[in-house]
């Protein structure tokens, strides 16, 4: 289908630019939220908006947006780049979740942690890198991860990464040269890890996620997936935690198969109803491979990530990147460390916490003030939450959404293929905004949800 | 063979290291020039380096060399964390091919870079960023290659990476992806490039490489190739240019098969004996996909490359990316884009191109006067020159260079299997060496040659 319905689709932005319909600098609903919204092929929306970049009628930047170009669209200039947008005052409302707040990323802290470091750093750190990531992040990680996140982690486990992305690719790389030809995921979670498994040519089956998590039942079905793909600290996106005979289930179910658990605690440090959970892999630390990251913590546009893989999963994993190959840059690695060993890392992780929390209790207390028919749950910890309404669907939602300006994602866009889950809904995010930006934020949602 | 010779390797070292043959801090020889020394396979003695890591006995960078831990031998502490080496007094004479001189990096003015863009930049900089690069970086980019290296790009063609490496990656799998199977390549080159195409699945062979660089004869045959990977500006290793009547061949051969030319233009800015030979880009940026790093003009820890692509790659190239997942941390990117607008970019790449052609001279000099059987070739442009000397091998002048505790790298390593070339020596690189161990390094050269 692509190219006709691509066409018309860009004839209809065409003319609507024309029209004034679409005034500059007017922010687009992403690419995923309007697919879903008109029943289209997520490519076909994204190679559209790409194209009307090129000739200049929009500017866009895949990960954060795309938007009317500020200018004449009587003569779009052809092919010229993305500029960054204005972006302290936002044209939308963002509620999109596994957003952090960027507006409150510490600056001048990082700052001088690159300038302390840089400044000191031996000539060899400029050099072709370690592709295990630097000694120093990788000892700076293992200590706080012990710490943090109850891990059984020593340096030579970790490998860094450039983001938690290219450390699934890297796994997946390496499950699959090991002969592992189906994982296990969960039956909604990131459309982006389902595809970065599948192009190693891993089969993905779903498991069902109720109140408890992930049943693993179906782990015993044939053919017996060679991994499980888990977001135990708090399921992407409906937001439960594992509950703890299920924890050890799983660690069982890998031990008897012989089986690998691939765990991605993106947002652990972010819990609120207690201390946080520990990570799966303090259960068994040569069936877990774990996954982190600095994107929710921190900042995502950092591109920093760390695997802690068991011993003889380390080289495997290295070499997939090639022996002379890091990909984090050395800058951010060494500013990384003196962020963690400072306690700088710390400090912004329990601020944000707090923040978080109390946005978190607002979201509630307004919602169920002014759309008490609305159902809120996954509070227990995380940046988002999963909002469902009795009689209408996820999609409806997001209609509504998009004519408030608002930025929220139906479940269906994690939903698993083969899931059979009845749940509909929107995963609403509530980080992202900057504080001045929040509480405009929040009236939007509840206009949605009126 | 692997498990038994690797054993006794190992046995050999820790006997060695236990007798004090091998005392802490001694650098061992890269696994490249170990296993070309000792006719064994690199992987053999990378995983036996490794492994002796693991034990405790060494401590590693794969990138940058493997030294005897610097503490009592007696009881390795298992599992421990590679650290950075004394790399202000290297304790090797490093002449190795293909690294920038490191001590000359200008951290001062990068991190007035980095404080003046992160103080500044946008929030949505710190998010998840545009796969594409940041469209500053990629406008500067675009400008600074259409003015110093003769290309005709625009900010939309450049895909900013982690590193050259993974662009040829990005490109490997667009090359497969499209029904390519097989990719000229030069009969030497980078094994870690090769294995980075046959890992996409595409099969290489090699043209044949002369004064004039690479012949293109091959390139018609069958089955054809449906792309050739080439070093235009200077060939790697050899250091020939390709002349510009087969510039204008192979486009020509590009466009009647319908085909794609890979220029790794890796060290183009470092010429000598006249203005900079200009990209093969600019003679058809529709059939060149041009290829470019910050590692050879300004530190490889920054793992910062950039693709300039023709329009109808753009989105395949970034769609192996991923959509929301860029690579490169903003922080350089931002740094990266401050350094090459303000000029910074274009003094510190003329205050090395004259600190090296110096050294270059002295190198021609010094092997002139007391090793004149030596010929040195490759001496147009780049980072190292060809030595090769009648009655020695490639093999047996590293083993003279190894006794000399000298870092240089033989052809053989760089050889396609298919190769018949009759040519046998090292590459010899001159930038490494800080000033202070310049002339020290050149000593022991020299020493290898008498």
């Amino acid at each position: 289908m692509g190219p006709n319905v691509r066409a018309g689709l860009m004839d209809a932005f065409r003319e609507a630019i024309r029209s004034g319909r679409l005034a500059p600098g007017t922010r687009l609903p992403s690419s995923r939220v309007l697919a879903d919204d008109l029943g289209l092929g997520r490519n076909t929306v994204v190679r559209a908006y790409s194209e009307l970049i090129n000739e200049g009628w929009l500017t866009g930047r895949h990960g954060s947006g795309t938007e009317v170009a500020q200018r004449s669209a009587e003569q779009p200039a052809v092919r010229r780049a993305p500029r960054p947008p204005a972006a302290q005052q936002p044209l939308v409302h963002d509620l999109r979740p596994g957003w952090p707040n960027l507006s409150s990323f510490p600056r001048d802290e990082w700052v001088r942690a690159v300038k302390r470091t840089v400044t000191t750093a031996p000539f060899e750190a400029f050099g072709y890198a370690d592709p295990h990531g630097r000694g120093e992040l990788r000892d700076a990680i293992a200590r706080y991860l012990a710490r943090a996140r109850g891990l059984r982690a020593q340096a030579d486990n970790v490998v860094v990464c450039s983001g938690a992305a290219e450390g699934l690719r890297l796994v997946a790389a390496v499950l699959a040269d090991a002969g592992v030809r189906t994982v296990a995921v969960e039956e909604f979670g990131l459309q982006t890890q389902r595809e970065t498994l599948e192009k190693a040519g891993l089969d993905t089956v779903p498991l069902p996620v109720d109140a408890d998590g992930a049943q693993l039942s179906a782990l015993d079905d044939e053919p017996t997936p060679g991994a499980v793909l888990l977001t135990p600290s708090h399921q992407f996106p409906l937001g439960v935690a594992l509950q703890s005979d299920r924890r050890a289930a799983v660690v069982d179910w890998a031990r008897r198969r012989g089986a690998l658990i691939i765990e991605d605690d993106y947002d652990g440090e972010f819990r609120y109803d207690r201390s946080p959970v520990g990570a799966l892999q303090g259960l068994d630390h040569d069936r877990v491979i774990y996954l982190g990251t600095a994107s929710k913590s921190l900042a995502p546009g950092l591109r920093l990530g760390w695997l802690v893989v068991p011993d003889q999963l380390v080289e495997p994993i290295v070499a997939q990147k090639g022996w002379a190959e890091e990909t984090a840059g050395f800058v951010n690695q060494l500013a990384m460390t003196d962020f963690v060993e400072s306690g700088a890392y710390d400090r912004h992780v329990r601020a944000m916490r707090s923040e978080y929390r109390r946005r978190l209790r607002q979201l509630v207390d307004v919602i169920g003030r002014h759309a008490p028919t609305a159902q809120v749950t996954g509070l227990a910890a995380g940046l988002h939450v999963v909002v469902e309404q009795p009689g209408r669907t996820g999609a409806e939602l997001v209609r509504r959404a998009i004519r408030e300006q608002l930025m929220v994602e139906p479940l269906d866009f994690f939903r698993h293929p083969g899931s059979t889950s009845g749940r509909d809904g929107v995963a609403v995010g509530f980080a992202a905004p900057s504080p001045s930006a929040w509480s405009a934020a929040l009236d939007a949602l509840v206009r949605v949800l009126r």
